[in-house]
């Protein structure tokens, strides 16, 4: 065995104990243990061990865990599972596994079915590689967040681009304009569509409902990932408007459009929205002049700006207009109902009485300094607060208000990229900036909190917006920093 | 003279002093003395005299102002005025106001032109006649709230919805239906225009951008009338919906749609507004299926539903499309921009910066029971709790919090009238009441806060909220009582 490519590729360190391995591989069982995918499932601490399996062979990964070059934390997400997800997140495995894994086999899977529906493990043959600056929260089904810091862009990198998929990556191998979709029952394909209607160029920023989650928790748990404030980014979107196809479709009692992807997911969108020439739906196949990644719906998505990114369904297979919107967890389930603060179970909850959420309120976020970072001053000690701020509806924002004293005193950000966006189109985020000379400062306390051009403002406390699923955080932003 | 008239329509009381007006009568000065209006308006105290004008008549009423039968506070708004346009807001005093006042001229008015656009007096010769349960501001021009009780209805009677005019009524002796308005420089009547396209029902709730404005004098004095809570009211609007006439139109640069009075105010509304034809932006002439009282325009108004009450302009003369918004103070000067509550003067700030209201913030209020009223309790001792709520934008109200003490319990108050408004067209207010025991109470400290369907919710301390202007008080609304 060459191990020397390891240290050569980075892959392992050198502080591999070799010994170990080569101990291993020359003291296999003779009789392999059979594991079921459900046994393996034990396998996820140091007390019953760490095993994972790739294919259909097991391995005891418990003393290699704390030598892994990427991070015992990042590791230990596949504890007890299947590594080929987590593999194909960071393709720099690829060339090695096999040769890495080999001496830590220690039995099979007897019940492994490669890309069969009954093993979890395998719904997600499809994943994409992804070489993203995220924040990771969940591997299957995918979710990570964007990494902003002090020189994030008004645009996000595709790669970067945040991540809340609710099921595997589908495996879509037509060219995308071979790719059909369904039209109030009429079969299009993309190219039908392209060759018949003028395409658009929309900026929009998608957010998740449950960006800014983690903050909430701190009151109280909800459920759901806990978001920072990541669950956002901004893309340009290529597509043909939405309402210039359904101006076709005679309209009586229909009230809602719903959209069903083709993981099945459902949601719908009040019809008003859809047919406004000045709501800009789009049936989007492309993200920032690239066909959409696979992560993002390719080859077409439906977005809906200015609202939750929930609505805006990837991988689009039908769409139909209706008097009711679709059922399911999407729509009607409480993932995307706000309910009040003082409603701690759902024991007794007609969910039915709640609407599910469409545009998002009022939000604004500190980027640049987080809680204690260490912050870069200039040389006049002059130290630059940077940040986002975003309103669901297309509503414009039109002040940010800092304080660096915890709310004592207040004055207003410079807003920059995004400012000039039409009156309620600003789809996308509005990014500004706040100059403060810090030289006989010790500890900032730094608030933001935006006003979009309806006047509504971002609640002071997050003990008024706490709600079970987490969701719609937009109270005030606080950071600490120490200089 | 036959006094005894004037006991019988209890225009003045038995306590009048008979000796006094006969005194007057005989003993009136042989050369009576010149005044000019601007001289008149010294004479508005006890001290130099209170006098007001009738037509060219001088009158010194300073003895009979506490025999007043309506309140020595409404006959002291006319101190040192003419007297017009007061008593055509109280039409009781037509029948006999010559005799009453007769006794007590004392001169004339050297400069008194009768309908002369110089006498600041004469602009309102022609304000119609009003008769509603007003909380009155000012007589001229006429600004006067509804009076929101226990049994405020869904609908406002015509004759009780909020004035809020910046001139005099204008004159129109025309039929409303050969009333003509320009639109894009083409001239129409009002009858070109129903016969030609459709009309429609619209119940919108019109909120005037100060409403609220007294409780943001609290913490440091505002500009503008002193609005309760009252400076708001519902009506069904019938007429043409703008876009089916501006589709008409080729659009090409144009940014906003601007409207020209009669009395010459002008605003802008973005084209955007105007051309949604879910926006439902009317050329209206009829009010709860009556034609416009002069007061909201006859004989045509523009309704921008979900727009503060300013853009929603009478007596309309005329519409143009346009890149530039129009001039002026009611679209770009100081009193529809919310400026922050760190700017307490206008030196150095640059209003073009500051966007107009054009959508309001949500916003809610309890009407019942106000603040010190001696409440109402049914024999189970449960007091109802009243109130309404509405945001701009058209956007639903999905909840209505109340706590009871003080903030420390909340609890859902039922929604009533308004709550199964169409999506984002919920251009009327929405009712609520909140029934709650206080038998075992002493005193209650009542708040309300609403959440519109795009998650927004009023902000706590109306100290984030204070502008120059004390426009669009949305913070939460508090009423103390006891019990």
């Amino acid at each position: 065995m060459n191990f020397k490519k390891y240290y050569k590729y980075g892959l392992i360190s050198s502080s591999i104990p070799l010994s170990y391995l080569i101990y291993k591989w020359y003291n296999k069982p003779k009789q392999e243990k059979e594991y079921t995918v459900q046994e393996l499932k034990k396998y996820n601490n140091f007390r019953d061990g760490i095993y994972v399996s790739y294919k259909d062979s097991v391995y005891d990964i418990t003393n290699f865990v704390k030598q892994h070059p990427g991070g015992e934390d990042k590791i230990m997400m596949s504890a007890g599972k299947a590594i080929e997800p987590f593999w194909r997140l960071y393709p720099q495995h690829f060339p090695h596994f096999e040769s890495v894994l080999k001496p830590l086999r220690i039995g099979f899977l007897s019940d492994y079915k490669q890309e069969s529906e009954k093993n979890s493990v395998d719904h997600f043959l499809y994943e994409p590689i992804r070489v993203g600056n995220f924040k990771y929260h969940n591997i299957t089904p995918f979710n990570a967040e964007l990494k902003l810091d002090l020189n994030f862009n008004f645009l996000t990198d595709n790669e970067d681009a945040y991540v809340r998929n609710h099921h595997p990556v589908p495996k879509i191998d037509d060219n995308y304009l071979n790719y059909k979709l369904k039209i109030n029952k009429i079969e299009y394909t993309l190219k039908d569509l392209i060759e018949k209607y003028k395409c658009h160029d929309v900026n929009a920023t998608l957010q998740c409902g449950g960006n800014r989650r983690n903050e909430l928790n701190q009151i109280q748990k909800t459920s759901g990932t806990p978001w920072g404030i990541g669950a956002i980014s901004t893309s340009t979107w290529t597509g043909i408007k939405l309402c210039n196809i359904l101006d076709q479709i005679p309209i009586n009692e229909e009230k809602y459009v719903n959209i069903t992807s083709i993981d099945n997911l459902q949601v719908s969108i009040p019809i008003s929205k859809a047919l406004n020439p000045y709501g800009d739906v789009l049936l989007a196949y492309k993200m920032n002049q690239e066909l959409l990644p696979p992560d993002h719906g390719y080859p077409i998505r439906l977005i809906v700006p200015g609202y939750v990114g929930i609505r805006n369904v990837k991988w689009v297979k039908s769409i139909e207009l209706s008097d009711q919107e679709v059922t399911g967890n999407w729509q009607r389930g409480v993932s995307y109902k706000q309910l009040p603060p003082y409603i701690k179970n759902l024991k007794d909850v007609n969910l039915e009485e709640y609407q599910t959420t469409y545009e998002m309120p009022v939000q604004s976020c500190i980027v640049y300094p987080k809680s204690d970072e260490i912050i870069v001053i200039d040389s006049d000690g002059i130290l630059t607060i940077k940040g986002y701020a975003w309103s669901g509806g297309g509503r414009n924002i039109i002040r940010v208000d800092i304080s660096i004293d915890d709310g004592l005193t207040w004055n207003q950000a410079i807003l920059t990229d995004g400012k000039n966006q039409e009156f309620n189109r600003a789809w996308a985020w509005t990014l500004w900036e706040y100059k403060v000379n810090v030289k006989e400062q010790k500890k900032l306390k730094i608030i933001c909190k935006a006003t979009d051009n309806s006047y509504n403002s971002q609640p002071e406390k997050k003990e008024h917006i706490w709600n079970l699923r987490g969701i719609n955080n937009n109270s005030w932003h606080r950071v600490e920093v120490k200089i």
